[in-house]
């Protein structure tokens, strides 16, 4: 049986962001100074941000996959003109889009709320630039968004044309959902059908129905009582007329309710995929690949709690390495006892707080208390191999004595 | 080259107290469960409660030393009865007293402060009783107290008399000081020269002057400029009448000034030897030696800080280990950063807290936060060897994959 870490380490730090605080590429810069701290340049490390799918994960892929970030003029949730990035990866087969960037909520802040006529078109400007620059996959990351249109916005941006009985185009937004009678895909790009789009879906909830994307996120977009029944009563004619064309009940799929019905016209009409955002992002990156060969992974985020057991980014971890190494959790606040990190895969937990400290505090120096934190885990990991008395690294004199 | 971590685990548990909210009896106890919570029971866990001399000091032996308590009667630091407690242990050869239990300043909180008549005599009782009980060693542990008498009460209550010009015995306390001119020690307690007395002194200042007890630590009990001036004067005084007797000056020597002068007497008149508080307390639990076989030593207190360094049980536990094997610390709050640990010695230092929170919040729930964090650390600690991949423990099926 060989013996334990005779090679160089190879330690993979692999952390979310810290929400409100660092981005996910911070914190992997600060854990990988952290681990140098420690083991100076006798180290592998394997420095890759992730992200669940939602704010930051374009960010992610640019620091851990080299993602080149393009600003492209779009249109915000209710048409008005808007800068956003996307991102593609060096080889350009990789397209990245974060929903948000053209039509999150937070950029229609400055009017009130619009319900019925936000929409998804911004997103669908965002893929076009993707097609036409050659992708071959892209990753819709939605979440945020401010739109409750079943993605006929995205589509329409892309030429498709939903029409009313009397074959005129329906507007955009969720008002005109309840009217499409058919969907006219002549227009469509050309390279919209030979392209594979995965959409990072961050909750469960279906399309339609009690726990549909009206009645559990319309409210946070401003959709009253009158309104939330209108738009389920859209979303739920919109899966009419999409079963009817491509024999696709999207009525059924859990996730479909995610960012008002986005995915239901792109899994829908374009063959897309959806998957839980955190899964998607690791397998994108290539995450567990990537730890084939660690002696150690370190992950993180804001609040290591009940949370984060359940589609994302620790939990994508977890089940990633599996049990090949130790995975060690550094957070902000870490609300799970020690066995339940066990039990969940995790070797161990820490919070980077240093003593009593306020949140405010802790924020003002989170990527000091981090590295720091991220020093002790690796001292402590390193200890028992480094310890003379184990066999290891010898000592010519042998240990100092302090009796006296 | 033997391979690491094959035989079952040694871990030694020696905190300090987490001064303020838990015992370090309590402490060592809340480590040992976090062990055991990871291994179970193919550990080997040496449970050494530390104290530095101070407060606290009677109980950590007593739990690690298993000294036997007794309670017995003496006066507090204005001659009022009290209970007091001191140790013995299992053999009878070693007895521990600390003098706080007799004449603590903490005692006489419900009179004015009467730093003029406070007087160490009750803390002689307590000697005596000792004395009385057969032991050959006495470990007192000053601190805390509200005397200023040179430890002349001390020997007083084990039959020294004071003697003025005139032959007749001046008063207890700091105000007979500059009166003495002699000392009759032919009434000592038969036993007082046949037993060693170490004093565990926290402080470096000596007996008299500018650093010395009085213009230090006077006015903290009570003292006035004036009653400063005439405490530093009466000590001086005592010093002169013990070189006269002895030959030993008593003003140069550093930790004099501790426990207003009371290792004056103790080391001029009885031959006391003095050391620094934790050194004094490792040495006689044999600390050392019960380290010798350990895999890892986790101690701890309630602040890790330059403080820590300097004379407290943190550096005793460093200079006791050396670097035979790793050491942990687990604090309430940890002041210095992974590398002015690792400089100072220590491995790794941890904060019991789980994120933001107050003072109060932690301390209510001090030892659920050690258990945890010990688990964590353990959990690190083997983490390594733990590993299938680094050769231990393979797993059959090996190591499950998650991609798909």
């Amino acid at each position: 049986m060989p013996c334990a870490g005779r090679g160089a380490l190879t330690i993979v730090v692999a952390p979310d962001s810290f929400k409100g605080t660092s981005t996910a590429a911070d914190v992997a810069e600060a854990m990988a100074a952290g681990v140098r701290s420690v083991l100076g340049s006798t180290v592998n490390i394997v420095q890759c941000p992730l992200a669940d799918g939602g704010e930051g994960t374009l960010d992610s892929f640019a620091a851990s996959a080299s993602l080149a970030i393009r600003e492209v003029p779009t249109v915000d949730a209710i048409g008005r003109p808007r800068i956003a990035r996307i991102g593609i990866s060096p080889d350009g087969r990789l397209g990245v889009i974060e929903a948000a960037e053209a039509n999150g909520l937070i950029h229609v802040s400055d009017v009130d709320l619009q319900p019925m006529a936000a929409h998804s078109y911004g997103v669908g400007l965002l893929a076009r630039e993707l097609l036409d620059a050659g992708v071959s996959e892209v990753l819709l990351c939605i979440g945020g968004t401010a739109s409750n249109d079943g993605g006929t916005g995205f589509l329409a941006a892309l030429g498709a044309r939903f029409l009313d009985d009397g074959g005129h185009e329906v507007v955009l937004g969720a008002s005109g959902l309840s009217k499409i009678r058919t969907v006219d895909l002549s227009g469509l790009h050309p390279r919209a059908s030979g392209v594979l789009i995965r959409v990072a879906v961050d909750v469960d909830n279906p399309l339609t129905g009690a726990s549909g994307a009206a009645r559990v996120f319309g409210p946070q977009k401003g959709a009253t009582l009158t309104q939330v029944q209108e738009i389920d009563a859209g979303l739920a004619q919109l899966a009419v007329v999409i079963a009817a064309m491509s024999d696709i009940d999207v009525t059924t799929t859990a996730g479909m309710g995610a960012a008002g019905g986005m995915p239901a016209c792109l899994v829908g009409l374009l063959k897309a995929v959806i998957m839980p955002g955190s899964d998607l992002v690791l397998r994108s990156l290539g995450f567990a690949e990537q730890c084939e060969n660690a002696d150690l992974v370190i992950t993180g985020e804001g609040a290591f709690d009940s949370q984060s057991l359940r589609g994302k980014v620790i939990e994508g971890v977890v089940r990633a390495v599996g049990d090949r190494c130790p995975i060690v959790v550094i957070a902000g606040r870490v609300a799970l006892s020690a066995q339940e990190a066990r039990d969940a895969g995790v070797t161990a937990a820490l919070s980077i707080a240093r003593g009593p400290a306020t949140m405010d505090e802790m924020a003002a120096s989170t990527t000091d208390l981090i590295y720091n934190a991220t020093a002790h885990v690796v001292a402590m990991f390193i200890a028992r191999t480094e310890s003379p008395t184990n066999g290891e690294l010898p000592l010519g004199g042998g240990p100092s004595k302090s009796h006296r």
